[in-house]
């Protein structure tokens, strides 16, 4: 199932998308017919909802007709505008991306023996087809960064790796959009990778049973239709059963809870000279069996 | 005005102190003599409040009698035991502790040019009297670091810093509890200052208007009764405007948001040998006018 956050007559639904992918089906309808209260958001879902409530849903949307909205007349919002914390995002995770910002200024130069750890704001993370600000009083060097996102489906700590894939509710693709040199100013990456609008998200949210685990997906970004990142999700550093399973010692990780893998060679900070985004590119980020998020630069 | 978060009853509530500050009065009282709808946690205040309101708050309780609780009676939780983002934390941000690191292993050896912001979960917060988990599977170098943290009062963008004390509500005492060894293994800061139980905060946000501006307040951390850090926040290397407007340049904050100003020089680390905290040691941050927030280590 693909599950999507959409704007429809001035209100702002959640639904499934019609086997076809033309189509969407408010999910309201299917908590009716089911005698469940619906939550307000697709996060409120995730929160709410388990295995046996999943199977429900699929099992309805095969006997019962549902009214479909075309998918061209919604407009499509992150599958999560406002997560309950900031999103989670892994560094230099693929070894063809560490290995091209080797010797750059500010850089540390070695590969990463663990996992680098830091976080981003999404406030809220925006849509496909949304602007990306492109704040010139404070940068003119944002970069693009396609990113696999992993959403948590339950609490837990001390998440063993072969039982990672329980608490994985689906997928979705970040582009981590970052501004190099408010990221490099304060050390630290938090702040250059927190402005508004830096966290294009969607466009759906792929839940886990339609792709196979281990994840292993075509990841690429292009530029104005121009291949810059190309890659796969089975050549991250740290897998998905060692991050969740890392980041979840001593710390609960929360249903909702988005974390981002990290991204592969091919970001304009890897290019000599650099090539950082300009107004009006348009950044489309593509990750196999989820789907093209388009944004472009204003 | 002192806001405080605390159990009664088995019910979480929240209240301001009694002027000799030996009662605590629940704010429930005081909205249905105004007739306004009560807030439903401390952190649904913040963002609803305005000074007008806080105005009629301090008539209001001048004016009335309101049935009052023993301080000693309630268990006093966290202010804002779950903030709606992570709390954003500043490193390195009092001279003499950006000294006392210099030289060890994994340090850049620089005094700041610009702030070093990075974030910080709290899952919740901890309230005064809470016990710190030592999570003595992954660390045994757990470390203090008293710190005045700032409670934003409505949301903000590209705040001037002359217009700074408007968009704050108050303060309040977090230690950034820090499990140096995870700290360094992941090169960025968060995930070493994320584990459960390390973000112990209150005892009470104290209302901006008791504490006149620029912030100048002693600030001391105690273990066990023996004196480790001793200043003043007037030694910020980047002050409260500064911060404020630099965080704000094109990300908006937010009402409820928290922000740590820093720490003093005297943390574990930064004694030869280094002192980390043991099992049983009991902590204790203070801050003039704001209080003392004491904590146990498991």
């Amino acid at each position: 199932m693909y599950f999507a956050t959409f704007r429809y007559n001035e209100e702002e639904k959640f639904g499934v998308l019609s086997k076809d992918q033309k189509n969407i089906i408010p999910l309201q309808q299917i908590f009716d017919q089911l005698g469940v209260i619906a939550p307000k958001t697709l996060k409120d879902f995730i929160e709410q909802s388990d295995d046996i409530l999943i199977k429900d849903i699929k099992k309805i949307l095969k006997t019962h007709n549902f009214e479909c909205i075309p998918l061209e007349n919604v407009k499509l919002c992150a599958p999560i505008p406002y997560p309950r914390r900031n999103l989670i995002c892994l560094g230099k995770n693929y070894l063809d991306h560490a290995k091209e910002i080797i010797g750059l200024p500010g850089a540390n130069d070695e590969i990463p023996k663990f996992p680098i750890y830091f976080t981003k704001i999404a406030d809220p993370a925006i849509g496909d087809g949304d602007i990306i600000k492109n704040h010139a009083e404070i940068t003119d060097k944002i970069d693009y960064e396609v990113e696999l996102a992993i959403i948590i489906g339950k609490d837990g700590i001390n998440i063993k790796k072969e039982e990672v894939e329980e608490y994985i509710f689906g997928y979705t693709i970040v582009n981590d959009v970052s501004a190099r040199n408010i990221q490099r100013k304060h050390e630290q990456w938090f702040r250059g990778k927190s402005l508004e609008t830096f966290c294009p998200m969607g466009p759906f949210i792929v839940h886990k049973s339609e792709i196979p685990f281990p994840v292993e997906l075509d990841i690429q970004c292009r530029i104005n239709g121009e291949l810059r990142q190309n890659s796969n999700t089975k050549n991250l550093i740290f897998d998905i059963p060692y991050i969740i399973s890392d980041l979840s010692k001593g710390t609960y990780l929360r249903a909702g809870d988005i974390i981002l893998t990290g991204t592969p060679s091919g970001v304009g900070l890897g290019f000599k000279p650099f090539k950082f985004l300009k107004s009006g590119d348009v950044i489309e980020c593509y990750i196999e069996k989820i789907g093209t998020l388009t944004n472009k630069v204003e």
